[in-house]
């Protein structure tokens, strides 16, 4: 792939059985794609089972015992740097797969399809009791995956999950970090609450809206960031989504006539995870080396587009006389002024997925906090609902009336997608931290983005952080763009600014 | 898969991996689809890829080693007459993929590749000299792949060709058809011409039609001839085909705002083909027994419903108002009778795909008796285009001006699929043969066909054709369905009382 071959036979042999891993991924993902947008309902179980087959390929391909010799015997050959580093993300993917025991894999496999069937039906319910024995199958099968995997990369249970996600960050990072979020947040987020209760409300939008007119604004603001239609595609679908990568990107959104701004906002987040995936280093396409650097930097990537630059006050106001065009109405509503007010409205909601910007980080401690309880021993499943209620209102200081709006209302868990919520808040962070540092170099950022020009910041992203891939740590690659690691302090002075001084 | 499980561990062990074979070959179908109608025109280079590494992975189950002895063991053990037969269409897809060296299969793979890329330039410039050397070079290779399947298959080299699409039909079954075809067709054809030259010419249909209102009428015809939304699909493509299988069976059409009924026959085609997928035996799914008979049972199930129903009279005075109401149009060239004439127009036109039903198998009896000559050495690809002509002059009474609308029209050909055009003339007669059958079993199908029914026709071929999958070959699935093998003299009755008598 560069210009000098070393004589390195077996590296250069996982490189071409790791491109196959690759592209197999790449069909993976569109028949994900394909199942959530395009697939008539009685395709369902044909899909299921043809998802089940190009699994088992991968997983069988991945776990090939000649690649543990290959393994061995290019750890000693002499690589570049590049060589390297796809030689360790290589490593990485590897480790995880043959960790975990064939019947533990599929002892998982069938609790989570379980799990997420009992909950499709406890959620609106509210009834914890008929979900807590298949969650807690789940719990104990995760902690025996964890375990399996902590072994074989000599690090904590909980440290081995969150690797599953974001390759090399530690526990101790995540945990200063969410230290220091419970230090300044809960505080700061009830100044601003206390500060916009004393405002009028903002003015309801006009509404209905048509969803081709959502669609049609949706494509105006993509391309508008950068996305380029002839590597990718939008598309509806119930929740929306990002999927591909490569030369062939695709987002779905969700159209709901009566919230047209929350339709865009998504659009703006998954547009950010698409730019990223079209961004990753070229050379190193379908090697685990040129994939995104974690989950954490991924939701960075989409939260930079949706919260720092479509719900500031330059992008607003550089939108509304396109909303007002492209909608054919002129209402006060749709003044720049009252477009912030909406967005950049703090309340003390239950759900995690409609919070704001400043409330948004405590749902993602809340869950932190609650499932390193579960993998350190300290809470039991049974007692999920009442250390929610509790850390709701510590946190937040409101109290969820049911289960369904409690400890029931995310996924994740359902599917044993423990270690993957900190991807969230680190996001945030992340976030903050690499506009912060694309300010301080391309100049003006806020009179660019008035103007309705992005492409400062996005090639300012290219070249610091998606040119890289995973060649670089997730924590190596906010040092080297940002100057620092993880830093709380970036998000604390992010929303300081905008929601206490109303400057952003 | 049935009651009774046989103390059969190798049968068993083979269903078992050609069930993955068949559920990674509904996800190669998937990928097909998806290129054709939803990818992004930048995300070709990438899809080519996916497509060629999961070609890899199932040639190489197909091929794997231990198949051969699992092959071996089962042939001894005792089977249910479904098992022998799953069996059977096992050994026929392994058989044509080991009997092929992987060098030749690599080098057919770039020679057409090549050729195709040479065609897509040569046909509009009518340059043959251009694409010469590439479909030679397609002609040697092939010419080799089917020596190697010829000696695999103890048969000669053109018949391992026919038995790649057709599995177990005979060289001599194609040859008695085409002998039978030549002799009494191309007087038919000319005697309807005379006939019709006496008679007015059709009136214009209106015109343009959009594209939406096209597609609603191809979505209601789709479902008065019995597909169902739930499993499967409609949409645009260049060309109109069918993709998927089981229950996701995905169909598009081509809209022409000049031409709506073009449109509406080819959906009624790809309905067909559709139909046939939906009633393969749902026992024996993912398995190559519940396969489609082989290519020449599907182009007469496709053909069934698009000449033999929709292009009847019976069919069109249903139809005509149901035109008239969905396009808001009531003219006279809506009228059941002129949609008579313009769909039974017969001339003599130099485009297979645009051709009628009558000349139709002209086409396709020029192409097999051409092609059989290149396999048989008597002809070479430097004299394609002056044999083309004579043969056209002879059965059509016409010559093409240039190459391109003589031997380079169709692309089959320069994808290397010789043996595969006799299928098409094969299934016009198989589907007048199923007609003729369906018609004595079910009493008045044009009255029912006159009334919108088509539950009676379907039911009758998911009986008599789809529910046997390739569980028996395509001549036994035909003689028990309609009493005879191929039998050219019910294509002749069927045109004669159409085209002729004008009873149909």
């Amino acid at each position: 792939m560069g210009a000098i071959q070393p004589p390195s036979p077996a590296y250069t042999a996982l490189e071409a059985r790791f491109r196959r891993i690759g592209l197999l991924g790449g069909v993976q993902a569109f028949l994900d794609w394909d199942t959530a947008t395009m697939m008539p309902r009685g395709g369902a179980e044909a899909r299921a089972e043809q998802q089940a087959a190009i699994a088992a390929v991968v997983h069988r391909e991945v776990c090939a015992p000649e690649l543990g010799d290959l393994l061995e015997r290019a750890a000693t050959e002499s690589l570049d740097p590049g060589r390297a580093a796809n030689l360790r993300a290589i490593r990485h993917r590897r480790t995880h797969a043959v960790a975990v025991p064939e019947h533990l894999v599929e002892e998982v496999n069938r609790a989570t399809a379980k799990c997420e069937m009992a909950w499709r039906d406890a959620r609106p319910a509210n009834d914890f009791a008929a979900l807590k024995p298949h969650l807690e199958a789940v719990v104990r099968l995760v902690r025996e995956r964890a375990r399996a995997k902590a072994e074989a990369l000599s690090v904590s249970p909980y440290q081995a999950l969150l690797d599953e996600h974001n390759p090399g960050l530690t526990e101790a990072t995540v945990r200063r970090f969410f230290d220091a979020v419970e230090a300044f947040l809960p505080d700061l987020a009830r100044q601003v609450m206390e500060q916009q209760a004393r405002e009028p409300a903002p003015l309801a939008l006009p509404a209905p809206i048509a969803a081709d007119v959502q669609r049609g604004l949706g494509e105006h603001l993509m391309r508008l960031l950068g996305f380029d239609f002839a590597h990718g595609r939008l598309d509806e679908s119930r929740h929306p989504f990002m999927s591909g990568g490569g030369d062939d990107v695709r987002i779905t959104m969700r159209t709901d006539p009566n919230d047209v701004l929350s339709g865009l906002l998504a659009v703006a987040h998954e547009t950010g995870h698409a730019l990223y995936e079209r961004g990753l280093p070229v050379a190193w396409r379908w090697q685990p080396g040129g994939d995104a650097a974690g989950m954490a930097m991924h939701e960075a990537q989409a939260l930079l587009w949706e919260m720092q630059i479509t719900r500031s006050r330059a992008f607003l106001g550089y939108f509304a006389p396109v909303l007002q065009e492209q909608l054919g109405v002129r209402a006060p509503a749709l003044a720049a002024d009252n477009l912030v007010r909406v967005v950049q409205r703090v309340e003390p909601g239950m759900i995690r997925v409609d919070a704001d910007e400043c409330t948004y980080p405590l749902h993602v401690l809340l869950r932190y906090r609650l499932e390193t309880a579960l993998f350190d021993g300290s809470l039991d499943v049974a007692d999920l609902p009442a250390a929610w209620g509790d850390a709701m209102q510590r946190y937040i200081g409101v109290r969820p009336r049911t289960d369904g709006e409690g400890c029931m209302q995310d996924i994740h868990w359902m599917l044993g997608n423990f270690g993957y919520f900190p991807s969230y808040a680190l996001g945030v962070t992340a976030a903050a931290q690499m506009v912060g540092a694309a300010r301080k170099e391309i100049g003006d950022l806020d009179a660019a983005i008035g103007r309705g020009e992005f492409t400062g910041l996005l090639g300012w992203l290219r070249t610091h952080v998606h040119a890289h891939g995973s060649l670089r740590s997730i924590d190596e690659l906010l040092t080297t763009a940002t100057g620092r690691s993880f830093d709380p302090s970036a998000l604390e002075a992010h929303l300081r600014r905008r929601y206490l001084e109303r400057a952003s």
